[in-house]
């Protein structure tokens, strides 16, 4: 049990417009798993856009980070604006492309992406803290921007295969940041800067149970880290 | 592995208004874990309402089912009107309070409750094909108006306590089946009429990882009854 509980940044709740929900579920229920408390956060602004899943085309309407990732969290969640690195043990993000689209700019900008203020704040927060960050699927790309604008180079992160994740990757290594490879079912961790990485749903074809395997290996990797 | 795959019901996506997020993804996890090869459904009709989980009130709009519930299920999923008992080797139904409010009418109509049609028309060919049935949670409630409607006295269900489920318990029973009281991480199975029903976020206090042992123990349950 670590003395401060982690927080857990969501970005929405579907795995085209927010955050990618087996990842989500899957991290939360491999903290339990593991005896460490979490507090969830999202941002609490208007998604980028709203995607249809069940068409697999562009929904209507406009939604809210905060609102829609309250679904995963049951309710308990606050807005991002309220985390403050000092009193939690780490930060995650599980993955989906609201990384790309809600809590960065990379889906319309890609190597030019940004991240929003709100989460660029926490994640240089977290970093200057020398605390743990975690980050699943594409969300390592939220580390690598925000290593970027701490002026690290080299940090160790995985969004799976060179093959798989070839943009990602690239951005990556645009940012000054290093692509290791990395089974499903592992985690990549650079102990030097703190990071946990692992590529859960990068590999498309992965099996819920895949992608919980990949979010308890990331779990494990953390839990050394967070004292 | 089973020869057929087994049809998960999905009714939406957030414990207030649809499927429970953790008890849906956990059971996805669980069969994967078990070698079970499952197909999602949900009902391609309005949800009752949209609830907003993160004010905890209720929220503007109209949602469809099987949109949302697609969210879950990652886009892999059919209307539940293609479902066909004969295609399948069980059907299986999370909890969330969608099982209430889009699968029955629980939520307005008390002990009066009726399935919608859609939903009443898949789950008694289940039962006349003599094929296992799962529900978590309070989607046993789903398991109970059916069985009443096929003529079924004193299948043996659970919502978890007598005390947490007072209300589906005084309805289960009210529509002639039998409440079991079981723990959050074992399973209540009912051999003669073949219901595997599991308690899950009934327990108010459960954590996400006793949620995903209810998911474990209802599948293990499920398992032997495949053949």
């Amino acid at each position: 049990m670590s003395e401060q509980s982690v927080a857990v940044v969501l970005s929405g709740c579907g795995v085209v417009d927010g955050a990618e929900i087996t990842e989500a579920v899957g991290l939360l229920i491999a903290l339990s798993q593991a005896g460490i408390p979490y507090v969830c956060y999202a941002p609490d602004r208007p998604q980028m856009h709203v995607f249809d899943h069940a068409k697999g085309e562009d929904g209507d309407g406009a939604r809210n980070i905060l609102t829609e990732s309250a679904r995963i969290a049951r309710g308990k969640i606050a807005p991002l604006s309220r985390l403050k690195a000092s009193e939690h043990a780490a930060v995650l993000f599980p993955g989906g492309f609201g990384a790309a689209k809600n809590l960065s700019t990379f889906a319309t900008d890609g190597r030019d992406a940004r991240l929003y203020d709100d989460v660029r704040t926490v994640v240089l927060d977290f970093i200057l803290e020398q605390k743990p960050l975690l980050a699943l699927c594409a969300a390592p790309l939220v580390l690598a921007l925000a290593a970027r604008d701490a002026g690290i180079q080299g940090a160790k992160l995985t969004v799976g295969t060179h093959a798989e994740g070839a943009a990602l990757v690239e951005a990556l290594e645009a940012w000054g940041q290093t692509h290791v490879e990395t089974p499903v079912d592992a985690a990549c961790v650079d102990e030097a800067h703190r990071f946990v990485t692992a590529p859960a749903y990068m590999y498309g074809a992965a099996t819920p149970a895949e992608v919980f395997a990949s979010c308890q290996a990331a779990v494990a990797a953390l839990k050394p880290l967070l004292h």
